[in-house]
């Protein structure tokens, strides 16, 4: 179900504007989940210059309760060996629940970047606590995406916190 | 892909017999998934007298990352108000990782039983720091289960946790 074909890193690009470029590749997929109806959180999950899946939230387009962005960008990179897991970045638009940052420290990825966390925020000190880098870029259009997805569709969004509406 | 026609608890239970009843159910999954060829873990979520789903780990089956005993069965459950998880009770043959802890915790499941927590522990202290009353059964049939995987298929336990082979 992965989007083929996977884009490939730019080489020219600064630490800053690679974090922004891949982060992009996040929020492309949230618009995606948005369109088909559903929570608008995407990410991506990279091996250096090897972009290894691109996720987002499916509660809705597959009825899941386990597929939150980072779930299923994760889920759709497959099975990989514990050392690939281990030298990736974990790119998401929102700030991971809990679910999802339990699953970053199941396979010990190193370093989360995040989109925002002014929507949510509950597992950056348990993250840190373990070890996990955690950079917020408090990138714009992940607010917006957020802010559109509480102002229009608050009940769904209560749902995949499992919050009750 | 929930095993149908998922059972009622018997009335005339103790406490205890109960939760032996229904770790039964999670032990059942454990066994189905070690035929399948898979990781012998299981999982029931149970709402009451009611069990909502079961499920198993489903790496080797379905080649995935995400599909532990514990996330498999609150998947295959479904979409639930918040409400129902509240009151659930997560039945699991071994102690949770913390991509399944994660997982309780998003959906404040507030009681895990746990078959056993010899063959692994990572989560417990976590969980029950965050409220959730955790509850080992010391088990020898799911001790059993991860004996003999740990024995016959180590590579695939470890990476079932993250850990290189």
């Amino acid at each position: 179900m992965t989007t083929p074909p996977l884009p490939s890193v730019p080489s020219d690009l600064t630490p800053e504007e690679r974090d922004r470029f891949l982060l992009g590749l996040a929020v492309e997929q949230a618009r995606i989940g948005w369109e088909e109806g559903g929570v608008p959180i995407g990410a991506a999950l990279v091996d250096g210059d090897r972009v290894l899946a691109v996720g987002r939230n499916r509660r809705v387009q597959m009825a899941s309760a386990i597929r939150h962005g980072e779930t299923d960008c994760i889920e759709q990179a497959g099975r990989l060996p514990a050392s690939v897991y281990r030298r990736s970045v974990l790119y998401t638009t929102l700030s991971p629940c809990l679910m999802c940052a339990g699953t970053a420290l199941l396979y010990d990825i190193p370093r989360i970047v995040v989109g925002e966390n002014r929507s949510f925020q509950v597992s950056e000190e348990l993250l840190r606590s373990r070890g996990v880098q955690v950079d917020v870029l408090d990138d714009p259009d992940c607010l917006a995406l957020m802010e559109r997805m509480l102002a229009e569709r608050p009940e769904l969004w209560l749902e995949d916190i499992g919050e009750e509406s």
